[in-house]
């Protein structure tokens, strides 16, 4: 199988599938540097009460560890939904090279705050798009 | 002493100097509820090698833990420099109902970028302002 952006999503979709049996809001996403997975998460928030537990910071902490050092340079982020604000000033900080966002998150979603990622960071959009709004669609209609 | 804004905001200064002392850009904070500090912390971020290792998301955190819940209903942030992007996203998941800030961050501050905190949360603005906006200007002075 090619090391592509869908080979990637489909890891950060397992991700997010490992949260949705948890009962967590499914968001999973993996950070990959020369097509390899250095880092993996996914939404933990009420396993471990805490707001900042998103899978991008998660895996943002965990990808440093990894490099020993806190910029993600030569790095992509692959998560199945658009990071919130918290996780975009996170992933701004870090200088990563690449974000690949699964579905977009139209209401809480960085894009449409008018807020930037970093001026070197490269934003793809839309891959495997259906299958990452549907695995949150289909929690939040069971939640109802 | 009274339990007033500028005694908790002098204990964050002091978590600031804390910072200062690992050659961390010098900012700090802490949480209080009902007039009790139930977490503290100071910037780390390269002391950990992490980006999102700043004084309020430890806080966020470690409140969180105290708490045994990840909402910061009833408790107050006090931090020494305006919020990042990054933390006030992450104020803005806690629904923290109270954050006293000492200086603005015209450029990295979320004020700036037209970001809001949860509209259950009051924001105070200028408390020992000039200390708190001298320790950081004082460390970038030093640095070049």
């Amino acid at each position: 199988m090619a090391f592509n952006d869908e080979y990637f999503m489909k890891m950060a979709l397992a991700e997010a599938t490992q949260a949705l049996e948890k009962d967590e809001v499914p968001v999973g996403c993996v950070v990959v540097s020369q097509n390899r997975i250095i880092a993996k998460a996914h939404n933990l928030t009420e396993t471990l009460n805490d707001v900042t537990a998103h899978a991008e910071m998660q895996a943002i902490t965990s990808a440093a560890d990894f490099i020993g050092g806190k910029y993600l340079h030569n790095c992509t982020l692959y998560v199945t939904l658009e990071p919130c604000v918290m996780c975009a000033g996170a992933l701004n900080w870090s200088q990563i090279s690449k974000v690949v966002i699964g579905a977009r998150d139209e209401q809480r979603g960085f894009i449409n705050k008018n807020l930037y990622l970093h001026p070197k960071t490269e934003i793809v959009l839309g891959i495997l798009e259906n299958e990452c709004s549907q695995i949150v669609k289909e929690f939040f209609r069971s939640k109802r």
